[in-house]
């Protein structure tokens, strides 16, 4: 009974014969590789800890280094290791190299040759290395699968995120034997349709952190924005009109002003499209409507945002504690202390002072060791160790308790400042006050979101419920019961 | 040979025939997928990813946006989707809406179905939503199970402690089906039994961190009691006897000096659970006898414990550097130069106290660099990739550097301040007197332990020595040799 | 279809017989468990989880706590647990106590026992355990296994990079069974051939961080030239020459002046190896040729190089940070106060060592910010999810800009101090300037192999190709195409 459950769903079996495919060999578990460079020596060592019979072809066995590949591995010639009878064949050379196999095109006639070559730059047009193999060996059946599995995660076989496998071909039954060699090895096969897919799979692993680029344009940019009005606000206009050389603030002090507000606004980002979304999802009354591409997008991107507010946060905690070992912090020190004495007097208490800055140093530490929290959250092996509620707590809950420590710290930070004359040389205000008025918004229409009315109208339409029915199937299902459609 | 082996070690194949399940069908290896929401959408990904037909039933079949499931997957409205010759069906909707089901209660007999709600709140009586679901349906098959497995872990795969399927029902058959397809699809299905577990089942993903909160809560009430008593110390009780105005600690400074002593304790509560232990199996003579529940709860909470002194320490260290950037730093620094040049004299020379400071200091900072090797080993991906004697190692060889460390770093900074009368105003003694105690005890302790005598006997006994045998099986087992008892 | 490929490939199916082994049982489903320690339980739990019917032989079966072993276990006695018709038999004991199993000895006849222990000490001759135990049991077929993995393993099923369950036995059939169930436990088992290999792998989880002892070894020894010698030229000749005492300079200043020595010097040790190995490829034209193993050694230590170089970094960053917070660091600054009351002037503006103090912590803040990133990508989950262009991305180009960034700090520090006749009393030069020169180097040579002609012809040699063909079958292989050698 166990038996008659696994091997059917294990399967797709209802299709016996392809038209478009010559006879696949079935009598053969040996899988043959050819080349010997790392990628065929990594390979060769997870198929025989897979328990798979390897035959590895070289075009110059007898030069290989003795140990290079596993023992249980048998070392022929490219055409001894493809006439053993094998079929299924994993080509480990590069792709410029396949016209050398002309030669061996009658023996891999009815194989199935798998291509691993991966693209030598991102350019989505041209035929794929896949493609060509299939016009050079007509008569051999070409699937394309794991070039994105690196040699190291083919070695260790410590994997994570990565164990897919893409595959595809025009092949059903070539498909099917890579798919299920590629799960005996522990990964887990994808099946990305025809052979045409065959150039976006090659192109994958040439993308440079394809989920970073998005949020660290964005997060550059508010540092170029944040830097740019400090330096004319604070350096180059004091310049051109006093003639005061503050140049040397360059090097730290504009930027750790820059990165608490970039911090800061990247922070708000993260909470931004959520909150969209409830609104989006509280106006049309449904959660079955799809969001428009853009905001699915940002949501995707929230993770990504929250670590770069971290880092520019972190970054701004070293900073500021840098400021003691800076000489411009001890010559003002030392000259302040010069001036006390010269006039006479003791610095009087501040009590405002000294709460200012006893209250914005709290909160910002504070902040920043719950943003250090969801940042511990955000690894894969502690975020996978959560059940979705916990998961949900941290990101949700700890989010916005960091998001408003955040702005006490900036509103502590900026005191009565803003409403001085004097914060606004030529005309232009603080930075922080312009970083702190998106999070402030974030923060008010959360709260309108927690007011019970609207609370619970949204929990309602998460929970399935929708405002007008369109769908009259519900009610009148015992019409067309047990009724096939 | 292979074969033989493979099919009766995977399930148990002596039970055939159930008696209290009505006959469940074979026939199909399709699985259907009731409702069309997040749940169902991941599932079916899933279960096309493991090579699993699957058709989804939904009420509104024709309003799902396309590209909402995978292509394979076939769309049909709940009628269509359970009379196709199915006998696996996921229930993914909610709870309340299952009585809407009752028109197909004919095309679901004698079909599994899969129960994967979650209960709504966390309370153990009442009937669950399985046991609901099961009297709706009595001539169906409930199993409970995947509602502990998040959207997320179904999509994307990637899972490290939360493989776990907790699986439960009144039908050995059923069971044993939904255990296979878990396992399938890459998840370790567990047997928790009858129908009658599916409350607790329902309820675990509702848990927050539960063995978080007991840490949780005893390093809070440690940080309330080391604040209460430093605020009514240092603050209040100087304010009532004196008038001294010293509120402005409460935010910097008082916290600062509850931090360490709430990490000492709490470092000092990591191992003392394992030295009682030790004391215990020493007494007792014996290892096979259960530690008492209080002493298991605790051994198991040591991890959490020592994150949270980790935390504490941490933010005792950024609190601390905070300190130059203080106003009121300011102000006593040039205070006390103004003081200087009034008194006519240099400084002088400190030996002692520039001894001192240095030497906290530095075991401060080791310390705290001890205690963050043994977090980062913590993180699930680094330990699991250390062999037990390296994780031992870590946790205890290490963990005991950190604690003498910490203790030191405390002694250096009171120095010989706890022998003067002015560390105990109004007779209490400074917060750090009493927060050493219990380190001093624990590190006492081991310390007995590794004496030869004592740590000889404990080693045999770990080794499965005891000291009185009660078992005379072992000098006699060549009486009953070979015999079945 | 399914089924004709996936038996053959899971084993090899030509070795029905063999030779040197007693018959194996093929009967029972059933696995017996000998011992009733931790060890024991854990692997019951795992077994009964992966759905295998388990009987657990214990002297004291009457003895044993209720709740120890899950419900679905059998507690029998020693000789009923093993006369049960099992046929595989896992001896969860200490080793010393294998001869009290004697009596067992025509019970165990023909089945395959697993040897599950330790070594107790790493010494690599004399008879292993699992060799102990064939002799002892001549007729029965003794496996090595499963003693890398630890008891926590077992429970939880989280592994990562140890799921590896090393196996080695002189029989085929035995092997063959021990591999079949560590697959289906969720492990991979590893062929380590006969039972001669028993004493490397008892003695494998003894090891203590064998990847590190190497460059925790150089870091220490680097460590103590660099603290003798500032000691020497800082400490101890002045005091000698003008009886100056600074010993108060041991703890914390001349660590801190060491650790960033270290640091440079440990991250250039990172980065060298590359570069020689590039060399010897482009001198010996080839890729296919062995580095000398010493080169190899040196490349598989890189991570643990830069880690090393990161906890250095990351604490000198720390100790920098404690500078204001030292008793001495205050008695100068208020000494320096006076003195300018004393003379009667402003400290005057000192633009350059602003500039110097500016640009020193900014590249030190980022260079360490960039190592920070490089040390995450480190954890394992973090960089298994990573492809190997990202990965290659962060390790190599982030490594050298960290590399730069850190040299960049250490030049801005010494400024035009290296070309003062002070920066070299007793004739030493400062240990910055010792530390700078390795690095230097690195980055020289690292720059001379971007230049276009050397770039060229070393990505030519990595994509496999040779200055001198030693191997003519490429040529030449229409000649013997379709033939079998």
């Amino acid at each position: 009974m166990a038996e008659d459950m696994t091997t059917p769903l294990l399967s797709d079996s209802e299709a016996p014969a392809d038209a478009d495919a010559p006879s696949v060999c079935l009598t053969s578990p040996t899988v043959a590789i050819l080349g010997s460079g790392d990628f065929s020596r990594s390979l060769a060592v997870r198929l025989v800890a897979s328990g798979v019979r390897v035959v590895v072809g070289s075009r110059c066995v007898n030069r290989l280094p003795s140990g290079l590949f596993p023992e249980a591995v048998e070392l022929r010639n490219q055409e001894g290791a493809v006439s053993q009878g094998v079929c299924l064949v994993f080509m480990a050379l590069f792709p410029e190299h396949y016209h050398s196999l002309m030669g061996l095109r009658s023996a891999l006639a009815g194989k199935v040759l798998v291509d691993v070559s991966n693209a030598e730059e991102i350019k989505i047009n041209g035929l794929s290395n896949a493609e060509r193999l299939a016009e050079l060996f007509p008569d051999s059946i070409v699937v394309k699968g794991f070039n994105t599995i690196s040699t190291w995660e083919l070695q260790t076989g410590a994997h994570d995120g990565s164990k897919q496998v893409l595959i595809c071909s025009n092949s059903t039954e070539g498909k099917k034997k890579v798919v299920q060699l590629s799960r005996q090895m522990g990964f887990h096969p994808v099946d990305m349709g025809g052979l045409s897919s065959a150039r976006e799979i090659e192109v994958a692993p040439l993308r440079l952190f394809p989920s970073w680029s998005g949020p660290v344009v964005v997060t550059f940019l508010l540092f170029l924005f944040f830097y740019g009005y400090g330096f004319l606000r604070g350096i180059l206009l004091p310049f051109l009109a006093q003639g005061q050389n503050a140049f040397y603030r360059l090097a730290v002090d504009l930027v750790n002003e820059s990165l608490p507000a970039v911090a800061l606004v990247t922070l708000a980002l993260v909470y931004f499209p959520g909150l969209f979304a409830a609104w989006l999802q509280l106006w049309r009354g449904t959660k079955y409507r799809r969001f428009p591409s853009w905001l699915d997008n940002w949501l995707q991107r929230r993770k990504q945002l929250g670590l770069l507010s971290f880092l520019c946060a972190a970054l701004h905690g070293v900073y500021s504690l840098c400021r003691p070992l800076r000489r411009v912090t001890l010559l003002r020190l030392v000259n302040t202390a010069y001036r006390q004495v010269k006039a006479g007097t003791e610095e009087p208490w501040d009590e405002l002072g000294v709460w200012r800055s006893e209250l914005y140093l709290s909160c910002g530490v504070l902040g920043l060791g719950v943003l250090s929290l969801l940042a511990i959250t955000s690894l894969p092996s502690v975020g996978n160790s959560l059940n979705w509620r916990e998961f949900t707590f941290v990101q949700s809950s700890l989010g916005y308790i960091a998001l408003t420590l955040s702005i006490m710290h900036t509103l502590f930070f900026g005191w009565d400042f803003a409403f001085h004359i004097e914060a606004y040389p030529f005309y232009m205000p603080p930075s922080y006050l312009l970083a702190v008025v998106l999070p402030c918004i974030v923060l008010v229409c959360r709260c309108f979101l927690l007011l019970p009315c609207i609370f619970t109208r949204l929990t309602r339409i998460r929970r399935g419920w929708e405002s007008k029915r369109y769908c009259p199937v519900l009610q009148h299902h015992h019409v067309v019961a047990n009724g096939i459609p």
